[in-house]
């Protein structure tokens, strides 16, 4: 059990699969024009390798080839596979739909904050309102800038990127928290029931009364006396019910 | 004492000074424009106005004028004038210059989240190093970013944004925190000796080590195990120390 980062390595990238995670491994593609082209690694440099549920292990680089025809790294095992930690409560952050590029925005910093699980809404004062056809589409791409986040980022488990839904569709959720002015403080939040923490953020104009009811939150958690930016309740809410997290943690 | 978005306004805005908050009050030019042009405020509707040191005061409507020659829009008050609460410690945040439009995302949020004071700084590792004059134009434009995340989030205050300085000018600061990997939890920090609060952020590629122990900082924040970029290390550590602040407050 440790954390990519422990590791002091130039690189971390991500395999299909654990059963990719071999003593020796050839990288090719783009990973591979990644770090021969944009990193230049050199032999003996250190990356790590993730499989993208947790699972990540260390390698020393063998070689590192620049031809023409297409980069190809060689990685030789520097130690045992091993498990990212997994951190108790499951953090999910429900965004609903914002103007432009905000989302992509939302997305890059919930996965550096280590959300496991993000999920776009349309609220009633939803702007956009995209058809199946782009909804999915937008979802593929945020599933890539979460992957590039969570490789800059050194995680070895990518947050799960749910498919644009209804926001009731989340109703019923044992551990959902609304994020609201004059909410609660963070710290009371640290063991939901149903071991989810669920955190709506509304779209600008914020959520309409009875979208709140229906949603019958489990709490409300407390943002700050200012009126945030859709964009900036969600990374906030991700950045305080991480770190309450991690204390939590701490505390056992 | 209260916060203006406890106020139900259509809009905020800031005077010069605290005696510009007249019983009955003249907006002209751009502030004009955008309320009764862009908004499109109608007799009778709210709205907030501060002074960007802490007080303000709430307005009805009286009238709209949207005329070619420039808008013009009166304002009658609806309360005395009051002070939004002052929140202790006092929160400073010192970000190193990184690339591209960073900065100002980075102004924009710290705006939202209440934080006093930003210090943008150059650090060993900054990679953008501009001359006096363009320092100089970039702070100003941070200024009016500050102002407008300042508007659209409801402060009364303004953040105090500095001019450009080296890292090193901050050593000797006594409530210095640098934010990092394995640092220590949030709550520690909401009595710093000095009353203020400096979290000190790196660029890309982190502080030197030998940047830090110049420093000598007072704490350390631990802000998660993974690799943040800078900017959100930044908004992830000003949403931290103002929740612990907000929960130090309510315990009084």
């Amino acid at each position: 059990m440790g954390w990519p980062a422990d590791v002091p390595a130039t690189a971390h990238l991500f395999v299909a699969s654990t059963a990719d995670l071999t003593d020796r491994l050839d990288v090719s593609g783009e990973d591979a024009h990644h770090l021969a082209r944009v990193l230049r690694l050199r032999p003996g440099e250190t990356v790590t390798v993730a499989d993208g549920s947790g699972w990540w292990r260390a390698y020393r680089v063998e070689s590192a080839g620049r031809a023409a025809a297409g980069a190809a790294v060689a990685l030789e095992a520097l130690a045992e596979r091993q498990r990212e930690p997994a951190l108790a409560p499951r953090l999910a952050v429900a965004f609903a739909l914002t103007k432009a590029d905000k989302p992509e925005l939302v997305v890059q910093k919930l996965t550096e904050l280590g959300v496991d699980r993000i999920v776009p809404v349309l609220a009633e004062r939803s702007v956009a309102r995209p058809d199946d056809g782009k909804a999915r589409r937008e979802a593929e791409r945020w599933r890539r800038i979460a992957k590039e986040a969570a490789r800059q980022c050194r995680r070895a488990n990518l947050p799960v990127v749910e498919d644009l839904r209804p926001l009731q569709a989340l109703a019923g959720h044992p551990g959902l928290v609304v994020a609201e002015r004059n909410g609660g403080p963070v710290d009371a939040l640290v063991e939901p029931p149903g071991g989810e923490l669920l955190v709506v953020v509304g779209p600008e104009g914020g959520l309409a009364g009875g979208e709140v009811d229906a949603l019958e939150p489990w709490a409300r958690l407390d943002l700050g006396p200012h009126v945030l930016r859709a964009e900036t309740a969600a990374i906030a809410a991700a950045a305080l019910l991480g770190s309450a997290r991690a204390a939590g943690a701490g505390r056992d």
